[in-house]
């Protein structure tokens, strides 16, 4: 028995066939082509599906079933995209399009969720029943671990946790909501403030080091710290106080087992994950808020989305 | 059959028998006496439900379970009272405790927690599966219904929406951190707001009110603004931006079916409970993140503490 997952991004679309130990034993991508419409798109999916499965050796027979990741608002319940403005799609039913093409359990899911799941299942969080995974990328995409199952919300709206607002109204937000987490700890927020950081200090070390790498990214603040560049400390210890902020709201508010961070600033390491560790244990430790909560790296890498994918149909 | 729920308070502890459709059939409080300490408190408590029992015709054999609410943080699946300030209490075994006196189902809850599943299950929430209970009072209790099922968080330690931050580096809160969403929108927030806005309002009609009420409470600031104060309405207008802004960031997380808001604050009934509606409602319009969340009021009053922890152990 293989599983299929597919993970629907704007750019492209990625499927592999997973084992249900969670291993892709293979897969491949495809342009998304969402100008050419949800049907073409998902006839377009379907028609690599059984490619893949034919060219390794399966059989419709061998298949368990099919999951799908969107980039947006999914009602999983009732298979229904509701809104992906990232492939044009709304109120789109996609368990009944695809099962014209397949006759095996599908399902759908969002995207960040899907990851979460692929990491309780089979990566960082093996183990744990109740994990809350927080990607921190453009924005702030989280997914929710209860009892082991997704848990998505009413209407598949919850788990958006990028968008619980840390500063009353503060930055304004594309959600519309002013002072949303992801504005402060996401990497465009930590990209945003080492401008800023930059725009005040000309002779910080970061104007060097921006240079050198072609601009500032996620990592300028960070290599300037490294380097003892005050400035460049300054932007770090800022962002690492927003991100703990908006992972200790949800500590108080789900008190996971453990949280699952993903997204390239997770890769930051030591820099990163250590001091965040130490400020949530400090506070739970002032709180009694006990016991603590894991923080760790996510390890399924850009897979999340098709192992959790696989994982909805297992 | 009958099932007994278990109140426990700083000041009194109020035990009731309650049917398996939720009505207390007959209730009775006796002081906690929390200074006598943990056995002494619990053996107090087994004597009078064997007297309750008995004073209602209800032998040992009729009795289904028994539910304790506790004012503090429980590991409810230990059955634990881990920390519970306002009796005295830390690390307790309490269904230990009790099973010595019944040999009959005991469960242990927070008690906002075991209010929240009191009104799902026979109040404001009936007929709903995810539910977030929210009380105004001193602070902001929280209890959340996940699938028709009591979430605690690991250890019991989640749930704690009112230590949410909403404005980092913000207010200093009881519990340690800044900026906490109880700080503001609890009734205790109402009023420090309502204080604040008097000093700096010398014509204000709060004053007045305020004298005619022996002093300021959760009242002043609404009665004002009904009386066309223009610095009445500036704090009410303010002090429910606060609360609408931190149900939306449960919203976004949790999305679940229905908020219950509990506390003296929710009897303001259309002065509170209509524009919290409206204000969720415009947000939920502009984000798209629907279906809406119901928001009512808690319907149980203070028998959702004997009623919810009676529930625990139907």
């Amino acid at each position: 028995m293989v599983y299929v997952g597919v993970d629907v991004g704007g750019m492209s679309i990625k499927i592999g066939l997973v084992t249900k130990e969670g291993k892709i034993l293979k897969s491949k991508a495809f342009p998304t082509e969402q100008e050419k419409g949800f049907k073409s798109m998902f006839a377009r999916t379907a028609d690599m599906i059984k490619d893949l499965l034919a060219d390794n050796g399966f059989s419709l027979i061998d298949l368990g079933g099919i999951g799908i990741g969107i980039p947006g608002t999914v009602d999983s319940k009732l298979g229904l995209i509701v809104s992906a403005v990232n492939i044009g799609c709304k109120n789109q039913d996609l368990i009944k399009e695809m099962s014209q093409y397949f006759n095996v359990p599908i399902a759908v899911g969002n995207d960040a969720n899907v990851a979460a799941l692929g990491e309780q299942r089979f990566g960082a969080g093996k183990g744990h029943e109740n994990v809350v995974m927080v990607t921190l990328g453009t924005g702030i995409g989280g997914g929710i671990i209860i009892d082991g199952k997704l848990y998505e919300g009413n209407g598949g709206a919850g788990g958006e946790v990028g968008h619980q607002i840390i500063e009353i109204d503060g930055e304004q937000c594309n959600c519309g909501r002013r002072g949303c987490w992801e504005r402060y700890a996401s990497a465009t927020g930590l990209i945003n403030q080492t401008k800023y950081a930059m725009a005040e200090n000309s002779n910080s070390l970061m104007h060097k080091i921006a240079n050198e790498n072609g601009g500032v990214d996620g990592r300028t603040a960070f290599l300037a710290k490294d380097a003892g560049d005050e400035a460049g400390k300054a932007v770090v210890d800022k962002y690492l106080h927003y991100l703990a902020e908006g992972l200790l709201n949800l500590g108080y508010i789900l008190h996971p087992e453990i949280f699952i961070i993903g997204g390239g600033i997770s890769h930051e390491g030591k820099n990163v994950m250590e001091p965040l560790r130490q400020k949530l244990n400090d506070d739970f430790d002032r709180s009694g808020m006990l016991p603590y909560i894991e923080v760790v790296q996510a390890s399924l890498g850009n897979n999340a989305g098709i192992i959790g994918a696989a994982a909805l149909v297992m």
